[in-house]
């Protein structure tokens, strides 16, 4: 699957700086004018409907099964195929979409099958979550963090040995563009010993990297490491938006429950491990002389692939800064190598007790902080909980997130010689509480 | 819905110390001999095959509806409808089953439509479980393992104002009579700094009761604590096995994962709220002087129901006590007026940040353990964490359980003047790591 060379698309829009070159082909469920949800593929500004294109007889064989499986508006039945199926769905696509293709002028009399993303197009969640899991193998942001509480041993003992992660609310999910209501809860005042109820008032955003889940595997049964790449459907973005006074009240001794409950935002495209490939090899966050992952997480050729090089930028704007046409504010520039932990690792762990996995479960890597100032993948980070707030063009400062502002987290692969690629945006407003 | 006498049934096994008298009436879903699982109502040592009824014509109107809702081998679309369709079908229920009913002979015509329990009926989960939320509403056991850790404030601050909960595994929550796998998991060596891995050596049970969510949410709405009950679908019994070595190194800081997700067990059959309503009468745990609830959980009436009041019960045998023919040895006789908080005040507090929930979501309560020896709803309380062994009438010894160990789960609601009612049970057998 490596990219040897980057072939451009006939559809224009893919050759420029976009998210979704030929090189990409990330899969989504999108409706159009509140028509049934389908599946398509994203190539420059356009989606190419994929059900349509396989009723006109564009698939055979493999290819044609994966798009049967894409059918209803889930994509659930092809994450299950596994890869082979979504290698040679990819084929095909690379086939149909390239310059040059004997099929451009075939899909181009069906005008209809490639539809501006801009335009009328609503995107949904690519798949059914029957479960969501959290991890935190972003270990600058649990030093940054654990600072916070233990400056002299930010890092709890087992850190380096545990891919620590726990369960998080699968029904509240939601893709790009959906406003985030301003959750309200209990929280306890500085200096006091009862706690009060109402808005927020330290909303926060948390950088992460999403990861979907192919193949399951049977209750009682593990995920060998070895095996563990054959059961990663794809990858999006994902915002772990926070109340942190009421985590900070509610989380001992089980965990945060409602202070993430409220929603969690993904970006809605499948970046699938394909198109990723060629953007594996930044050295991994785990440094000389760390302690020997256990057997069980050990998989030589896996740790030596290293770390995905993925650049991550998270934007600000509100809506002073809106109004006045400012540029948004670049809150975070930051980057997957900050991962302790391969996505491999974290299936392998997540089954190894029995634990059964399925087509769809979604994981979150956990904020994806740099060690620096402007890498911060979070506003309890950057302002240290609030003590140092920041000034924006409008004037304004901001210690945590007020109504109306936006976050937009986004991503990009690049390396010399191949297509640089994007994962699309994903976007989430603050509207006020109810 | 209060029952004012005690009917009998025309299915005589219903009218003696059955769990399932003609005042249950707990729906589930069942299979024979491999076929479609299909609902079913739970009458004495039978079932009355709801689908088959309705195919000769036995309900009409809004029990109609509510049998229509229960086809597919899923109660979520039956529990979204709410409590005017769960009340019909009960109403209409009594009127098939209750002795001397004009419909007895009609019923017995159709013979195979009621099906002797315990022959080749295999029970299903009832729901399709979408989110499940594990609470910590026992305060007896918040205490006991509290005291483990901190033994002169084995409470935490947040205790008697948060209804403390947090987000469990969906995917591998299993009817009961499902094999428990000992789950494998690294875990650290007393006295080491560094972790093995192996199977778990201290493997527990939690006596939890689990609350099946009937009509959910708007995600951004909340469930005012008023209108909590019309959420709330029925009730059943809950197994939260526990490996408390794993649980131990993994959950700092962010909770309960790999020890706890490797099974679920729960009683199939959903006991309603209607059937429970006669034993909601025991005093509650918050005694005189506590805080008083915030106003999002304050609801007059529902406090002043008081608790319920059912008596649990858990059972162990081993496989040398079950060659012997040995009774099963009793570990825990406690009772759900344990819990601190109400099950409105727990579906209130879950959804008062917006935190969607969805027909068919399962909380569990929580370990109900009661304040003295004999009550106590898991081993690491029995025990003192390993530190005192049990003895077994079969000459064995138990601090944590060991392979070929069952655990049962009962439950029973006795009143004077009303028919006591039972749960069913919760089985599981620990079946070696593999």
């Amino acid at each position: 699957m490596t990219q040897t060379s980057t072939p451009r698309s006939w559809v224009a829009s893919a050759n420029g700086h976009s998210d979704f070159p030929l090189q990409n082909l990330p899969l989504g469920v999108f409706s159009i004018n509140g028509s049934a949800p389908r599946s398509g593929v994203a190539i420059g500004d356009h989606i190419l409907d994929l059900e349509a294109a396989l009723d006109v007889g564009l698939f055979d064989g493999a290819a044609r099964a994966a798009v049967e499986a894409t059918r209803g508006g889930q994509l659930n039945a092809f994450f299950e195929l596994g890869r082979e199926a979504r290698v040679a769905l990819r084929e095909r696509l690379l086939e149909l979409l390239a310059e040059g293709s004997s099929l451009h002028g075939k899909l181009e009399a069906q005008g209809a099958r490639l539809l501006p993303l801009a335009a009328n197009c609503e995107m949904h969640l690519p798949a059914k979550i029957s479960d969501y899991t959290d991890f935190y193998v972003g270990i600058e942001h649990a030093q940054n963090v654990g600072k916070l509480f233990r400056p002299d041993n930010p890092l709890l003992p087992n850190y380096k040995y545990v891919p620590i992660g726990y369960h998080g609310r699968a029904s509240t999910i939601r893709p790009s563009g959906t406003d985030v209501r301003r959750p309200k809860g209990q929280t306890l005042p500085a200096g006091q010993t009862e706690p009060t109820f109402g808005p927020c008032a330290r909303l926060d955003y948390e950088l992460e990297l999403g990861i979907w889940i192919g193949q399951g595997n049977d209750m009682g049964d593990s995920i060998a490491i070895g095996d563990a790449a054959d059961h990663i459907a794809g990858f999006c973005l994902l915002n772990d938006w926070s109340a942190r006074d009421i985590q900070a009240w509610e989380y001992q001794p089980l965990g945060p429950f409602l202070s993430k409950s409220f929603i969690t935002s993904i970006s809605p495209w499948v970046v699938t491990a394909e198109a990723l490939e060629p953007f594996r090899r930044a050295q991994p966050a785990r440094p000389e002389g760390d302690p020997l992952p256990l057997p069980y997480l050990t998989d030589k050729r896996d740790q030596a692939a290293g770390a995905f090089d993925i650049e991550l930028e998270v934007l600000l704007t509100t809506e002073a800064m809106r109004e006045q046409n400012l540029p948004a504010h670049r809150l975070t520039l930051s980057n997957t190598k900050h991962m302790y932990w391969t996505v491999a690792q974290m299936v392998a762990h997540h089954s190894v007790n029995g634990c059964q996995l399925q087509a769809g479960d979604l994981f979150g890597s956990g904020t994806l902080s740099g060690p620096e100032s402007g890498q911060f993948g979070s506003l309890l980070e950057i302002t240290e909980g609030g003590k140092k707030p920041i000034e924006l063009a409008s004037g304004e400062v901001r210690k945590f997130l007020e109504d109306g502002d936006e976050i937009i987290l986004r991503a990009r692969c690049s390396r010399d010689g191949f297509a640089s690629i994007g994962f699309g945006e994903c976007r989430g407003k603050v509207v006020p509480a109810r």
